[in-house]
């Protein structure tokens, strides 16, 4: 029984069928008939003008916002667990050719508007030490928690304060937002560009960059060829999203792998780290009780020496998960 | 009738049944059962052992290629109309941080070893000058044009002599190889790493690196990722590749444009621009002409002013050669 | 008798004694006194507002200036033989992050904008293809051949048309300007950045980027700094470009080395490669008649395999250029 | 009575005379007859072989002595506070092509193996995660602390086990050395490349870059270049670096900088924020005591709310170091 991670997960059916649907030719690249209907789609979905690209990894959408925000010489601030500083291997650090991530600290991996200022209030305004350019936030955090709509508007309003873009890595958006009750503009907030990701939750190999200030898309269709992102035979990318968008099933499929975290969190009580606002929880555990969890079927990963990660996905069968949570109160 | 581009045709019936055979979960990135069996694979094609990473586009894997072999303050040697200098978006500049290409001329986009003197001999050896470090070349070239083993081997042998890196931008490496009989390492010569081209023969978002100098792929392991370019499902990548290399699948589709390619040739006559040993006619052709030829239902690009750019793909119907051919003739 | 080059030439007295003048401790970087007059002193000069930073080379004011006005996936328009092109050591790719030299040809390495349109029109406006975003041009040129005010003004409306920075590598300026009737404004034209050369006229180790489109200047105010070349005693390099400016120093060193020039250029006849409008004599001689040059104590590079570099300086003894020249007459 | 820094202090007069010596126009670069005397010239200080490369500023020093052994996709290991982490501006991120910082705490700025564990240790050995490839200490450190030999002894040997790079940012190398005992091996350690710091000491704008890995030098040539930092007139550079180590002069001169501020450290008391063992006295100290200070004719930074920082320098008269040792007594 797998909760290792949702980014292995199989593909949706429907998204199988949008790709062979997409299968006559079609004009290269994104001049294609499905992926010229993504700006509106996501217009609606969001309810404001945007401008959307599509490309195949979250690290390649996160690094490609900020790379329109942020000028070399540039800061962006973000959490000091972020995707951004801890796994994507230095991408931002090319992408934004030598830009500095700026790092705040904040509970659960969220920041808020006192944990940026404590950052960067102390920059001096001279060209000695680098200066803040963006923020980005992530949505829901690296340990599945979810900002809550007022909170993103302080960090808004902050960020706006000092002149700064605003960024959300929503590879997990959909979590957040079936959590928050599944409106994806309350859940984005006025960001300036949003890393929409599917990946995770039933895509297979599509993301989408969600610029609500479309200037800076037309910054990014540049680098985006300019990084080798830009697929030849895109429409099998922009087909995923669509699908995806389709009767909300990126929403359903959220549902489906939050419903399985809760039914595990329902019984680990003060074993949570974390709140499990998301699909993804975090447990004390000891490594001997990670072992029987093991010695049952389990797969996880551990996170450190006494804790567990445990993560479930749009198809964790129910069943798994009833298991799981069973094994986990008897520990 | 399309002879647009051979980069945006339908993805081949195996592969896709070869996608939706990885299709169980498995482990991320590049850690799967079917990425695992790529080395071995590639080998026995090219009868020596090599280092394989998949990446979703040729620009990727020329630019991952390329980065491999030349530092921040190095140049590479290529030909003035190369792909990578022209069509790829300045993403060279992006991933070898700024070397510089050193472009020389020669005959229907190859290049040839007096071609690279030209070029590399008046550079003086001191800190003004950018020295090169690599060698490009590209498998079938821009005009369609394959190399000789003899032409490749000579070419080898300079960069040897000069302690360069070689590379082969090999697109439509398959194209290149059923031209010159089938043997995949008699066209791919002595190089020391490989683009080899999947999406323009039948693939979905799927090309190859081949590193025969398999040191250059742990530097690149962790360039792929920098560059968002290890995509988390990628056994999705790594079953299009194998199920390309099943049953020599690359070869017979390259073999089938190759052979429209062929039909479409034989009736052009002092017409063709450069030898048709591909799946690319480059043919001289008035804008009256390719009027004509437009009005009967053929699309294809103009090539500058008075020629006209055909291409074929896998599953170009052979009644779209024949008709095209037809229609050429009676010009 | 040293006609090698004018890059290592001794220090004019007066920028010793500016030097030794600023020797007292005051603020560091560009917060000292003297460099606090640069901005007003050069602007008296040009007649217009400017923002002035020095900096130690040639090669970081061209580049420092570029970069403010090109983004790391844009292009800049140069001429085939420009020192950024030839001679920078790929300073450019480094500085612009990987941005792309576009090489146009023209006489005497000198832009027109026939020229330039010859590489920019074919360009298509696609994510492609590299977009140009500058064009910068040399007074005087790599030949030593002055650009007339109409010459710039007509660049100078071709980059508004399309939308492009104009720079000005000036390493030459002062020589250009000596040339041209001794105007500064005149010799500028419309630029938006000039690398101001002072250290091949008498200079130890200063230039001046002059920029007159001021925003520029603080970007690049941060990208000095960040490329270590804001020196803390900056009032040394300050006090060389304020004493050069003095009594137009600068003017009278540039009449010095052009009258030497022109001495030696007055006996060559059809020798003559270029027009000699500055301090650089390009002239066709044999590898025989170099010998015999050599032998009557006259030191200079060779110029390829048939001509031979004379390039004089601000305190190049008139009788070594009287010498010079006698030597040449006989040949 | 200046305490703000070193960094703008006069230049010594044996380096002004010895920059005069030097105006005879010589071969550019660094080909002149001085330059290339400083390989001896350092080896022999040394006791070692080494290659050595004059730059202009520290900030250039040490990021040229970095970029020559991390790749781009590398990380280097330095101090939380360390210079090139926190006022270069961003100039690692620039040079090494935006490789990462790695951030370590340690007692007054001061690196140990175990500092270096905690945060080496936990990166996993993949792709997600920057990998470190080099440690760059600081001697003396930010808060003018030296390091023993024992104590670089331990961290070489870390360096070594793991395969990492060594470099030494000694900006202040001159006054650790002072401290230590006037011993520059014992002061270097078995370090690969030091940033030699003179501007500080005395000097006008040259640092030596002392590579004791030859290798290293030879990329680091190439980017000296490529970064703008490669002077025409670099013999006025090499005669500063010479006439520094001629009779000891940068050794004297630190001794001179410490002497001054160890007359004011013996009056701090418990003061004194870190031991004195350089040229710099961090003093716990309140706005009020600073005011009186000021009034009383001392010019230093604040260092937070509560402190302050005086620099001392080669040239610190002595009566202006007793004045301000009594009026501190006296507080």
């Amino acid at each position: 029984m797998q909760f290792l991670s949702d980014n292995a997960a199989s593909v949706h059916p429907s998204l199988w069928a949008a790709m062979q649907a997409a299968d006559a030719p079609d004009s290269p690249y994104d001049g294609d008939a499905v992926s010229q209907q993504l700006d509106e789609a996501f217009g609606a979905l969001f309810g404001r003008e945007c401008a959307v690209l599509w490309v195949a990894t979250g690290t390649a959408a996160n690094c490609l916002a900020l790379a329109s925000m942020v000028p070399p010489h540039g800061g962006v601030l973000c959490h000091r667990e972020a995707h951004i500083e801890m796994d994507e291997g230095g991408a931002p650090g090319f992408y934004l050719h030598g830009a500095k991530l700026m790092l705040a600290d904040g509970e659960s991996a969220k920041l808020t508007p006192d944990a940026i200022r404590t950052v960067i209030d102390p920059i001096r305004n001279d060209v000695h030490q680098v200066q803040p350019h963006a923020i980005s936030i992530t949505q829901a955090s690296e340990y599945g928690c979810a900002y809550r709509p007022d909170e993103i508007a302080a960090i808004s309003a902050l960020a706006k304060e000092r002149g700064l873009g605003l960024h959300m890595d929503g590879a997990r958006f959909a979590n957040a937002c079936a959590f928050l009750g599944g409106d994806a503009a309350d859940t984005a907030g006025p960001v300036d560009a949003l890393s929409f990701g599917f990946v995770k939750n039933g895509g297979m190999g599509a993301e989408a960059i969600v610029f609500f200030d479309t200037a800076l898309a037309d910054v990014a269709r540049y680098r985006r060829k300019r990084a080798g992102h830009l697929q030849s035979k895109g429409r099998y990318l922009a087909a995923q999203l669509l699908a995806m968008l389709k009767d909300e099933l990126w929403l359903s499929n959220a549902r489906s792998a939050n419903a399985a975290a809760g039914e595990i969190a329902s019984v680990a009580g003060t074993r949570l780290m974390h709140p499990v606002e998301a699909n993804e929880i975090f447990l004390h555990c000891s490594a001997t009780e990670r072992e029987a969890l093991r010695n049952q079927g389990f797969e996880f990963y551990d996170w450190g020496t006494d804790a567990a990660r445990l993560v479930t996905a749009w198809n964790t069968p129910q069943e798994h998960a009833i298991a799981l949570s069973k094994a986990i109160a008897a520990l």
